[in-house]
């Protein structure tokens, strides 16, 4: 099996094997665009390499014998110091990792030739700067050698003789520099740089396979669900170089804003400068419009190039280029990514431009990015009285995020575990620092571009980022933040605004999510496509009003017990559970109906005649109960029993495996008068705004929790049913409800059948029916999950994306059986993996009807359902 | 459809809804036999009142018609003086319940004709004892009243007048009594006796079926595993006289022996009774045998018949018989309830006798029974030296126990639920003492005989029971004892030998059960037929013994985690999971490799070259680290660290639900050291018994928990057997050894087919697959599970027996699933339920090649294998 192509051997539909890169360039070649040459090592060649850990010698003789080609190619030879070939090395998966796998430049180099590559260029400093960065580089990737010891001893350079920038030292210094380069990397290794060309060429193509299971490409991966089997792709490609002089340059484009979707080339330009300058962030480019000045022609070539890739590809590209002494190289090109606001403009301008159905324009949105414009804003009154610290930074990801300042991503990792919000704070972020990211509630560096990786990768993560805050000075030794009017310390709270780049002192107050015309579009669109409807999880009046504004069709989810926390009351509730005297009970529980009747009330109001799924109590009663000696001194006083026989009864309620003990329908059983209180509650508060509203018919869909057991349904059900009857008759009203159940244990799934019989609807509760199916515990699973995810065991966190083997098998089967009893049984997920857009696809595909999420993930569980009807 | 049978309509096929007292009263009309005629109402009839609560219109016509028809067999009516028809009214369900169902006798008399009945059967004294009886059990069954107002209202005339037993009370008394009994009936419902007889009739018809659903019946349902909705089937059937004078009598008999097994007629008969006299164990009844001289020709008789009803039912026979004035009727037949003992001795005889096949016989064994021979006896040394309480009681029921005296059912409870060993001591039992009883170790009377209440319900329990005592004197409101050489109170301990009927003071050493060669014809018998292999759950070599003794094929779990708890090991474990220090760690382990070869030494000494699945560590850390603050004191200092980083440390392995928690293979993929140590160990002391033992070869099954994850399995099936190979190269010697995987989490068996890869064998956990199916966490579950049991939410207790629903279709699936990539795959359980027998019967029907359990119930799981082999 082939498993090295060039890329006039290739195409775009060979992602598998060549790697998003590899393909881009094989179809760019295609398309005749100026692409340097070279050629692709397939992922097949990495996963046998990472299986073996050795170069195998067929795939040596395919790559030397690739590499006789590319020379005739470019009629240029790696002997041949006339026309001397150096490449680029660098590594492309499937899916694109930015910054996560590494890359090695001017490869090709060594002693002996960069004398002549100095003569050829006519510019030694030139070659000796090329040889410099390359040895760097390489010792970097393959030998894991810190850049800071060469970064230091160039430092000391430019210390010593004065240099402001790298590009002012001299030919004769960098020669200098790289003999202390090589010494570096003998003191060190233990052994010389190597000078054969092909040695240097197989050494890498190794490190790049190796990379593939590095840690930060496996957090990557886990981050972002892609799996760990995929294998990377290499791509060796003759190099052109940005930094021959003031005529040639580097940049990086996006056909589109990828910050707010307009229509305009967007990008970067570094005059004099490779690639990875304008990527790492360590001199802050110019807007790619400045070229138009600089280099008219070249500009022009630029906007026709990339509007015919854009074309190509259907959608925003993001494209890196080269300028070498006046000629354009396109050197990669691949959809680019962009936050949710610029996903929906470009959506929506490119149905309008005729250019992609409305179909085809919806697959071009990433569910999750719509979190970012779902966000909170500052007030526009906490910004007018804020203290500003500056606003040189760029607005590289919006979002408005407030938390404590810290300097690593260690204590970023530390604080946020503690419970803190934390804004991370770097020169400039790097790989290393992803975890720390994750962490934090923004991301705020003082270098740096918009395509700078702290930029580009706070995007993904939908993080508030700004990016290249000049004006800030960021000191991790000392963890201090100076600023122009002050001094900031470790721990000192900062507001940060990801949509403007500004960053203001203290805690400020935000305000929800505003969306727009685009935004409603784009949900329209979604609904007519979309097969399954969108409910909500939510309980309070903000939430559900915030739910309602972004489309929710009902509530998939009340969650009662969350309305028994408040202090009066748990009061109730307590002497309900803890008194003896009947008379007591029977108060409290009066009380109780009471408050509930003014919970549903609220709900309906808003609600009004969407269907509303109210669960039952479902909470282990000793959650219920006091834990302090100071509450249960209190709590026995009220209930004037003693101390002792208190903290008896709070025993006697003590679990040891709360999630699997007395709770949801056991403990409805156990105290029948609970749900037959919520169920009166319910319809009470169904009456009561009913009357209210004209033509408006209230919907309760009463949920029973827990359900393993065919009787444990029909008792209750026949109990609740003959309550609420008897209520509604003494009432002399009646209200449409509905009872359901929940299916959350695995043997619920298989008695699926059993259970229809007297179900309205199922629902399925995915959290506990994970923990269950898996045997993990929710709350303990973090002692092993992240060890899993880590190390590829799971390959993703069941909890957050459902499991699409044992979990979803059992799920199928739940629906067949339930249809097959009940042929048109509602059915949907009211588990909070109702809003992730891959477990969407899977819920679309084993036909649910509807999914429920908290309020702000609707949008996105909408899109993510039409996006699950077009693609099946 | 037709509800109501005359005896001459139905057969022996017609239990389903006859019962099986209806059906066998119609079988014995059917073999000529002298049986009292009359009808049965349906099962079905019972179902239907039970939904509608009321007997319906038709019912009622069909039972009026089936009174005419018995009225013209019997050649008495109701209505004729001169031919007074009486009947009685008892349940029947198919499964027989001994006492728990209610019986009416005597019914049809009324204040006018009991005059003519007195006329008629020349006998005044007998007419108003009839009489009062009937009042008494129907005002108790139909009204509800305590027997114990009549009772006393009796006795109140027996003292009076002095008269010693019942049956000197005068006629004229009894008249008064009649008088007494209405008023006490009139005083407590507010209405008088009813007089119409179709109205007596009816009430009873009715309180017997709904006795179905009195507590009692739902206990005794529950315990016994019989399913709530079958129904009573009630028997209406002419009243014969067994108190009629000295010419009349009424007994119980067996065909054999039911303690021994003994072919002997072995009975109770009392003169001048009525059957209930009998099994009340009010009166203490005299032998079967002391007939012959009383009446030999009835002796005879009852020889002849009861030995044709044992040929045409193939079974041992459980017959109630009357002999009025001279002569016999048989009122009822079924199989006989016998001891362990009993059941194989009877077994094997009837084989010898050429009877049944070896088949046939196996099926007469109730696996449970077995339970009783397997228990241990106390050693002859200890009573020798003990003090006899007494020897005036029944060997009811064999075993030997000691414990606490109580003297109620709830005291048995509570004491017995707080941990305390008990022997309920009572006058005589009654069903409201089901719950005690099953919470004492044993049970005592001092009334009653081997037929009694406390008999029969203790051998069908296993419990060991003396009863009939009659020089105890037990009471109940002083809680005290008292016996021949002085008197016990509440709490004082006693050992109670069921065997020999003798009790004891203080607790008396036992010793292991010993079998003789009929229970070893019926193993061997069993082994033949079995499919299933039946081994043990075992660590300890006592334990290894027993269950070798006991023909176990091997060891199905050996459970690792139970050798750490010695407090030399507890040491070191705890200081390798506490210490910082690499060089402690390792030394722990290595100190902890040594305890485990020892113990791996010495299973396999025993076991030789029997298979033995050894369970990697499975259990949740915390569980090894100490709790109280003096422990951790000591702990702390050992471990040179200090108390709060040490209570620190606990704290961080605290676990909300540690069933579903870090332990099993996800602490061995945590800890892998931990895992490869144990691996290493079993392969040492393989390797060194092997050496010990010619010719043998050891066997180690390696087994990995929890998995619910194929990754998890391939991974630590990799680490260990890359780490036992190199170990076993070191050593040049190399043993057999298998790795496989526990199936205990849903997931594993809808996985099966992928963890079949890289399994050499299953073994179903049954226990925590259980808790994950259902939901239930087995330490929490009796906050819910006794209620659910109660009130039939479920049939039984998923625990103890599998549950045939859910979780029989997970581990079917998980069968084929594994055998589909596997063919030869063994697969076993080693969950507790691979002792029950009914779980047996699944588990053969889906396949598995073995199943495991504790030793002591080896040969109940043998015969339960091969019986399911029978049935299927």
């Amino acid at each position: 099996m082939k498993k090295v192509f060039l890329f006039s051997e290739g195409n775009a539909s060979m992602t598998d094997l060549l790697g998003g890169k590899g393909c881009n360039l094989a179809e760019m070649t295609a398309l005749n665009l100026p692409v340097p040459q070279g050629f692709t090592i397939s992922t097949q060649a990495c996963l046998e390499y990472l299986e073996n850990q050795t170069l195998s010698q067929p795939l040596i003789d395919e790559i030397t014998h690739a590499i006789h080609s590319l020379e005739s190619i470019c009629n240029k030879s790696f002997n041949d110091p006339h026309h001397l070939l150096l490449v680029s090395v660098r590594s492309g998966a499937k899916i694109s990792m930015p910054g996560m796998m590494d890359t090695i430049l001017n490869l090709g180099l060594n002693d002996e030739n960069v004398v002549k590559f100095a003569q050829l260029t006519n510019n030694e400093r030139f070659a000796y700067d090329c040889y410099r960065r390359f040895i760097q580089m390489f010792a970097n990737v393959v030998d894991g050698i810190d850049s800071q010891h060469f970064e230091n001893c160039l430092k000391e350079y430019k210390t010593k003789f004065n240099y402001q920038t790298d590009a002012e030292i001299s030919a004769h210094h960098l020669k200098q520099v790289v003999k202390d380069y090589q010494d570096i990397y003998y003191q060190l290794l233990g052994r010389a740089f190597p000078q054969d060309v092909y040695q240097q060429i197989f050494q890498s193509v190794e490190a790049v396979f190796k990379s593939w299971n590095n840690e930060r490409a496996m957090v990557y991966r886990q981050m972002n669900n892609i799996p760990h089997d995929l294998g990377t792709a290499v791509t060796i490609q003759e190099m052109v170089f940005g930094n021959q002089g003031e005529q040639s340059g580097t940049g990086v484009l996006f056909t589109r804003n990828p910050a707010n979707g307009t229509n305009e080339l967007y990008g970067e330009y570094l005059v004099n400068a490779q690639g990875e300058d304008v990527v790492a962030g360590i001199r802050t480019p110019m807007s790619i419009r400045r070229l138009e000045a600089l280099q008219p022609e070249i500009y022009q070539q630029i906007l026709d190039l990339t509007q015919q890739l854009e074309d190509h590809y259907q959608d925003m590209q993001d494209i890196e280029f080269t300028v070498e002494e006046g000629t354009l190289y396109l050197l990669q090109t691949r959809n680019g990514k962009r936050t949710g606001h610029a996903a929906i403009k470009i959506a929506v301008d490119m149905v309008a431009e005729g250019k992609l159905t409305k179909e085809e324009a919806l697959m071009t949105i990433d569910p999750s990015s719509l979190n970012q414009i779902l966000h909170p804003t500052f007030e526009s009154q906490a910004i007018h009285q804020a203290e500003l610290i500056t606003d040189s930074g760029l607005p590289a990801s919006p979002g408005a995020a407030s938390g404590a300042i810290v300097f690593t991503a260690e204590d970023a990792k530390e604080r946020s575990e503690a419970g803190e919000k934390v804004i991370l704070v770097r020169h400039e972020t790097s790989p290393e620092d992803i975890i720390g990211m994750n962490a934090a509630e923004a991301i705020v560096t003082s270098q740096g571009g918009m395509t700078s990786h702290a930029a580009v990768v706070a995007r993904g993560m939908g993080k508030t980022c700004v990016a290249g805050c000049d004006e800030l000075e960021v000191n991790e030794a000392s963890k201090t933040l100076i600023y122009p009017e002050g001094i900031l310390n470790e721990g000192d709270i900062i507001s940060v605004d990801g949509s403007t780049g500004k960053i203001y002192l203290g805690d400020l107050t935000t305000v929800a999510a505003t969306v727009n015309q685009d935004f409603d579009k784009v949900m329209s669109w979604s609904e007519e496509i979309a097969k399954l409807k969108v409910r909500m999880n939510a309980e309070t009046s903000n939430d559900i009003q915030a739910g309602l504004n972004f489309g929710a069709v009902g509530i998939g989810l009340v969650r009662t017990e969350h309305m028994f926390f408040h202090a009066d009351r748990i009061k109730e509730i307590r002497r309900f559970l803890l008194t003896n005297n009947a008379h007591e009970r029977k108060d409290a529980l009066t009380k109780i109906r009471d408050f509930q009747i003014n919970d549903f009330k609220a709900i309906f109001k808003l609600t009004q005649d969407k269907p509303v799924v109210i669960r039952l109590l479902d909470l282990p009663l000793h959650e219920f109960l006091p834990t302090t000696h100071k509450e249960i001194q209190k709590l026995a006083e009220s209930l004037e029993i003693s101390v002792a026989s208190l903290e008896n009864q709070i025993l006697n309620l003590k679990e040891i495996n709360p999630m699997m003990g007395h709770r949801g329908c056991r403990m409805g059983l156990s105290y029948p008068e609970l749900y037959l209180m919520q169920g009166e509650a319910i319809i009470q508060a169904a009456i009561e705004i009913q009357n209210q509203l004209e033509n408006t018919q209230i919907k309760p869909e009463i949920m029973i929790p827990l359900i393993s057991n065919e009787q444990e349904l029909i008792l209750l059900r026949k109990q609740i049913k003959k309550h609420l009857d008897a209520f509604q008759e003494t009432a002399q009203q009646s209200i449409h409800y509905t009872i359901g159940t929940m299916i959350e244990t695995p043997r619920a799934c298989l008695i699926a059948d059993k259970l229809a019989k007297d179900s309205d609807f199922f629902s399925f509760g995915t959290n506990d029916l994970t923990q269950l199916t898996f045997g993990y515990s929710r709350d303990d699973a973090g002692k092993f999950l992240n060890h899993y995810l880590h190390t590829g065991i799971l390959s993703h966190d069941p909890f957050q994306t459902i499991d699409s083997e044992g979990m979803i098998e059992l799920m199928s089967l739940a629906v067949d059986r339930g249809r097959q009893s009940s042929a048109d049984l509602k059915m949907g997920v009211c588990g909070e993996l109702g809003g992730d857009p891959r477990s969407i696809d899977l819920f679309h595909r084993i036909d649910l009807d509807y999914v429920s999420c908290s309020p702000f993930r609707v949008p996105i569980a909408r899109l993510a359902a039409a996006q699950a009807a077009i693609y099946h």
